[in-house]
């Protein structure tokens, strides 16, 4: 049993040797993080060790993903304090890093959080609790997916009881441990069932326009779990001849109905799932409730680079990473980033206090409003 | 009206100039055809003046779709009248043309056609016999798209008058003119409501893995009728924000029950369209029909080569095709060609005698087995 424990405390692995999308190191202060921008082609690692850089992988992308971000934004303030531990200095960095992607809502909330700890504390101890705070926000992030998947690989090994074979569950998109610092959400529950020894196999949508099944592939692929790749378009086929026991997808936003907003085309495969009494579920933190929008009909969709879908990215014969053109270069294009699937399709929330069916949600709302206005007081 | 009339026998225009995907010149003795492999990126017709050449245009996919290679062996055979009209000679041509595509059973089927009245006939008739067959055989083609065309072209300006505003219409995969000789199934419609002054926008499912909605741009581009391209995953939401009136797509396979084989994607479409209430119609001829088969889970799903789905051709930044891999060139791929759209989710099939409803299909079954059995006597 310690040994099983012990098994679950491994960060995940690529090639052999287990990463995390970014980690701290306080006593060298400097911190590494995974190059995202050419994977699944390229696995790179970097090791920033002042503020300017790390910002600047913010806004570069290096990073992505709203937790990664945030995690990343508090380690800019950790560095930083190796130029000054001064209030106006503080203020000035604070500022500068939340630029970097000013609509992240984790960045500004992570800095203004270091920020608020260190300004009430003596300038000698700053930079320390500086690294304090963030390895809290790294590790709280890492525990918050940990219990997400603690509740799906659960989900997972009573599906194995009932119908005694390997089961075959499709996820949409990346929600994987590339997008946060550790785990994931939708797939967190996988990497951990497999640790439990559960047998099963993973379909991935290829994830149009930008291909984030890829990422999923890659991922799963390290961590030695089954993993085949579909176009968008093989799922609604593969739920229609039997061949998918559960589908797990990520959240970006969920209405308090619990419409869910998540990477365009999820909609589509909770219908087929739907249609074909596949069970469907959402792996979101709570903090992905957004109590103040009633449905998902509210809920803005925002719109991409038609670029997205005219180019994309691969790997030419000289093995060389090379963009392609599909269409004219002036070919009108839309390019929503998310779409909603309604409350009525989605068989449970998976979250890290737990799975929350659709029809809990009422009572679950005034619990959380409730809370929060303790909170405020 | 006599204006009105001649401008429907246009053929559709690419660059301003009146193409048809085959034609045949039988003074000269020689057949042009569209260069199918290199579209939508290259535009070029190819002048094929000897019966091995246009054999090996079908092999190497020169020309493509069903009606299509039916077409050019027909037009091989009278090609091959050149070389000599002798029995034997006609009967080993006809067996090389019908082993250039074996599966496409169009292809066998004009051949023999021809094969069967060149045999009847006197040697001095035969060459000018062969290609006035073929020109039969193409002219029957053109006639039965435009017949599909002008029924779907009727539920356009139906729901234009009822609605008031130009028309929002979605297709999937390319059932258009470069799939036939003229004119398309499913593009038909749009191409005649064109001409009538019906006002409409399409949008184009880019259809991975092999991006068949680039064509579907291109051939509406030319033809000057607006269209937008949008990922097989965006179809979803814009059918939930109100953004479509009409669905029409082209079947490969109708069950007798009126269950539709099609490009993999098209079920999910068609639920999307369900669920929004959006009439979604199926163009097709009635030989799609499969009378001796009962439901959609009779069918089998071709599954095809899972480099389809791991390398992407287009056009790299030099302006020259290429070819590049989006994921490992070993990643497990499951690649259906076609999926089922369930009877009960069609709005009604358009063939060149009008549309059929699902409810209606046991009696047009009777009646048609009733015809069959008559021309059998």
């Amino acid at each position: 049993m310690e040994k099983f424990h012990q098994s679950l405390e491994k960060k995940l692995k690529v090639f052999g040797i287990e990463n995390k999308t970014i980690e701290l190191y306080p006593t060298c202060k400097f911190v590494t993080v995974v190059d995202q921008r050419a994977l699944p082609h390229l696995f790179e690692k970097l090791t920033i060790d002042n503020w300017k850089d790390m910002s600047k992988a913010i806004t570069d992308m290096v990073v992505r993903g709203a937790p990664l971000i945030g995690v990343s934004g508090a380690a800019a303030m950790a560095l930083a304090m190796k130029e000054s531990v001064e209030d106006g200095f503080i203020i000035k960095a604070a500022s500068h890093i939340k630029q970097c992607r000013p609509t992240a809502v984790n960045l500004a909330w992570a800095v203004d959080r270091v920020v608020k700890a260190l300004l009430k504390a003596p300038l000698e101890d700053r930079e320390e609790l500086a690294w304090t705070q963030a390895k809290l926000i790294l590790k709280e992030d890492e525990n918050m997916c940990r219990n997400i998947g603690e509740f799906f690989a659960e989900i997972m090994e009573q599906k194995f009881l009932q119908t005694g074979r390997p089961l075959r569950i499709l996820t949409h998109c990346n929600a994987g441990w590339l997008a946060t610092v550790n785990w994931g959400t939708a797939l967190s529950g996988l990497y951990l069932a497999k640790r439990k020894g559960i047998p099963f196999e993973v379909f991935a949508d290829e994830t149009r326009p930008r291909l984030q099944g890829c990422l999923t592939v890659w991922e799963l692929s390290h961590e030695e779990i089954p993993v085949t790749l579909i176009t968008d378009n093989a799922g609604g086929l593969l739920m229609q001849r039997g061949g998918i026991d559960l589908v797990i997808t990520g959240a970006d936003r969920i209405a308090s109905n619990g419409d869910v907003a998540n990477k365009v085309g999820t909609y589509l495969k909770a219908l087929a799932a739907f249609d074909n009494k596949v069970p469907f579920y959402v792996a979101a933190p709570i903090s992905t409730f957004d109590w103040n929008i009633q449905s998902g009909e509210q809920i803005c969709i925002e719109e991409r680079d038609a670029d997205e879908v005219r180019k994309i990215s691969g790997i030419n014969k000289k093995g060389k990473l090379t963009t392609v053109r599909i269409t004219d270069s002036d070919t009108p294009v839309w390019n929503p980033g998310f779409d909603i699937t309604p409350s009525r399709l989605v068989t449970g929330f998976v979250t890290e206090r737990g799975v929350i069916l659709p029809t809990q949600l009422c009572d679950y709302r005034q619990a959380s409003i409730g809370a929060m206005s303790k909170e405020d007081v």
